[in-house]
């Protein structure tokens, strides 16, 4: 009986796991989760912080026990993986270094928080694993005055949080906008003031360290006193188990073929950890969302029961929300087109979801950035009130499928005056780029 | 000077004639319209029945004087074209039987209701024209008990206003669900109760003629005593100035090529008057919806410009919605597609609209048909209570450009708690058909 080991039992880890038992039978699948929980929801952490609900056994789309009895898998919570030795295929777990061979290995450790320079780490707040959020929530409840490093995404998203339970928050952000990977500036002009009216926002300011236990954050500019910090300034590949046994790419990440199986054969990786291709580029990237940490993990699977399937590479969508707007990015922004060797060009539609004449109608705001000789779309941005999910999906199809703004402006959209209008703000995007207005 | 001629101020008719102005601004542009509304959007009047706006106005994105003074169209309401003499190029307008000629004609007469038996057609009402609206309006609701024939999108969308004006309604249509022109039984499902609690529904009931001014319906089943009737079993091309003097298609509509001109050269059909391809089938078909409307009528302007664009075709995107709940369709339905040569499967995911632990999520159900062989998608439905229009967009996209099951599941689709589930319905259904689960 071939002998799978899977580390990490998270979105990727789970995924890949009920697909080798569905697809192979015969094989064994053991997966390794240093915490409690299993296929669980990291994206939820910042809801939760904010109150929206309170039992943590709703991180899990299911328990290990599920996984366990109903799908046959040798799981096994609190087994932290200490070492791997890819070449003589050992994993050894825990403290008293318990063995587990195997033939096969899907790495699914996911990422790792970013950190800052403290004093004292274990004196600032992380918002990342649901295993831990029930003891971040009490703390972070608990304090009155919090300082969030970081206006990305997770500094966006745990300000919400935070400033919807009440508390003073200010956010202090190198970039000089909010969720600037994001957003080109015209874009982020529809959504920063939004978020500077419920907080003390700080741009372009860089936090140099974190004193007295989270109390003072001491940035190029001055120096703040609050009650905590947390640090949100990203995450990074969590790839130190096969650093120097397997080829490591962007940001540490480990490196994989269309097949996600990494430098060494029958060694994978999937989600967080994994690097993979950007379809618009060519170039290498890495997209640590949980749709495709799902879809990679769906991927090894078959590969490793023997089925063929390919993992077409990424497109880097991304969405987030403040407070009642959405925000979302597919793509290259505008400035990072600059940066390639493609002549780009940008249009912008601010627009309306619903009929002029229907009650309820929302703000949106559409950016599209395609490459000029070809019409071939690179980018989308999308900040609006509502039905933003659906319009990004859209666009990463169209980046997926290298269509051209002449196929988005032909889209056979639906038009209902109740949800939208008749010259869909993608459309008219798209007519821009392809007709010049 | 070239004389360009459109016929009908409609969505259709006055795109062409703003394109044209700006491509060509040495043409002389004529819209003739027979009412006094143009750039009119009769998607509302559904709505203006439902008493959710009051301004007729509204009906109109812009007033006949701003095509005529910031455009430059001569732009004539309340004109209508008796009389075209395709060969000939001379147009008849009125009673007194005014001409204009033309080098150039765009036939964009939009679609007429279709009537049923009646003793006096006055005395029964159509939800079509923007400015029969008021009168239409003021007519309804003076009445208590009205009949509604057809459970067609116009039947359900009339049948939600006047419930909502607390009218007693009886729906009569001849299907034996309700919008089954949109959905298989398995999906109409999931709305036929909801409609069926407000109003007397009768289903597989055939209406054979109105009687008493609009108060006695007789049908294949009986009869129903009402204050007055609505007819809204559909429409079809408003074709018959052009009868005998160019090629008809399918319901009498309009053949035309990929650049919008009929058999005639020079003479242009847009809008619902138009016939189209069905880029699924390869076959005629007819899509009397606004968003195709507009689009043929850029792309005529273009070609009578002398600036070669090319419509691509059809999918055939229906959206409607009943009280809070949306109803798409793109391409076939699972009925339909038995209907060809294909080899066609199904796949059906009944979910929700946000992680199952934040709060407000509403249920959604996404139905995938694809050809067997190939996975390239043929039809998709949708119902659900949020996001279902940008859904839709993503399948007619991807029917539009041929795209397959594979492509959905790997579209790396937008995933926010708040607004989303990982598996996003549509990459489930997809995944159905593309892997078996
Ligand atoms: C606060 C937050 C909000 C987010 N919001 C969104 C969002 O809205 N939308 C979105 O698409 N994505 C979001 N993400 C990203 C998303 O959560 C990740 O992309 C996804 O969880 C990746 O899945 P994964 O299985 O690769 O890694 P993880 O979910 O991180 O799982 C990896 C697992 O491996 C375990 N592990 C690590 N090392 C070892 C070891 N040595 N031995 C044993 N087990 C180990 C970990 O305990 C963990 O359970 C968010 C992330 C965070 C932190
Ligand atoms: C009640 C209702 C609800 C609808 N809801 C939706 C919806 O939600 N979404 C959607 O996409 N579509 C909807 N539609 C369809 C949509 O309105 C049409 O597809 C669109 O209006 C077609 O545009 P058109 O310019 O081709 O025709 P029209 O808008 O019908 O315009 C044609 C114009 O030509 C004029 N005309 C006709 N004959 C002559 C003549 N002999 N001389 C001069 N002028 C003439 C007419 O007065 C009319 O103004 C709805 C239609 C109705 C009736």
């Amino acid at each position: 009986m071939e002998r799978v080991l899977i580390i990490g039992g998270g979105a990727a880890g789970m995924t890949a796991a009920s697909w080798i038992r569905r697809l192979a039978p015969n094989m064994k699948v053991t997966v390794l989760e240093s915490t409690s929980m299993v296929s669980h929801a990291p994206c939820g952490v910042p809801y939760f912080l904010e109150g929206l609900f309170d039992d943590p056994k709703l991180f899990m789309t299911y328990e290990p026990s599920f996984f366990i009895q109903k799908r046959g898998i040798d799981l096994r919570v609190n087994a932290k993986v200490r070492e791997i030795d890819v070449s003589s295929r050992v994993a050894k777990i825990g403290d008293e270094n318990e063995t587990v061979e195997f033939d096969y290995l899907i790495i699914a450790t996911g990422s790792i928080p970013s950190e800052i320079k403290t004093d004292g780490k274990d004196k600032v707040f992380f918002v990342h694993h649901p295993a831990h959020a029930e003891e971040l929530r009490k703390a972070l409840w608990s304090l009155e005055k919090i300082a969030v490093i970081g206006g990305g995404i997770l500094g966006v998203e745990t300000s919400e949080a935070l400033v919807s339970k009440g508390k003073k928050v200010v956010m202090i952000h190198h970039g000089s906008r909010p969720l600037n990977r994001m957003l080109d500036d015209d874009m982020a002009s529809f959504i920063s003031p939004k978020i500077a009216r419920d907080l003390d926002m700080r741009l372009s300011e860089s936090v140099l360290e974190v004193r007295n236990g989270g109390r003072t954050v001491i940035t190029n500019k001055g120096e703040y006193k609050v009650d905590g910090t947390v640090v949100a300034i990203g995450v990074k590949p969590n790839s130190s188990l096969v650093k120097g046994q397997l080829e490591l790419g962007i940001h540490g990440s480990v490196v994989v073929n269309d097949k996600m199986e990494t430098s060494e054969k029958g060694i994978y990786a999937v989600g967080d950890v994994a690097q993979s291709t950007n379809v618009i580029t060519g170039k290498p990237d890495w997209v640590p969302y949980a749709p495709v940490a799902n879809k990679m993990g769906f991927v090894a699977a078959f590969n490793v029961a023997g089925l063929e399937k390919k993992f077409p590479g990424v497109v880097g969508t991304m969405i987030t929300k403040y407070k009642e707007t959405q925000v979302g990015k597919v793509g290259l922004t505008y400035e990072e087109a600059l940066k390639t060797n493609m002549k780009a060009v940008e249009a912008k539609v601010q627009h309306k979801t619903r009929a002029r004449y229907y009650p309820g109608s929302k703000d949106i705001w559409v950016k599209l950035i395609a490459e000029e000789s070809s019409g071939r779309v690179l980018g989308a941005q999308i900040v609006g009130d509502e039905e933003v999910l659906g319009r990004l999906d859209v666009l990463a199809l169209a980046m997926m499928k290298g269509l051209t703004v002449e196929d988005l402006f032909f889209m056979e959209n639906a038009y209902l005056p109740a949800v939208a209008r008749v010259w869909d703000p993608i459309v008219l995007a798209a007519r821009k780029i392809y007709a010049g207005d």
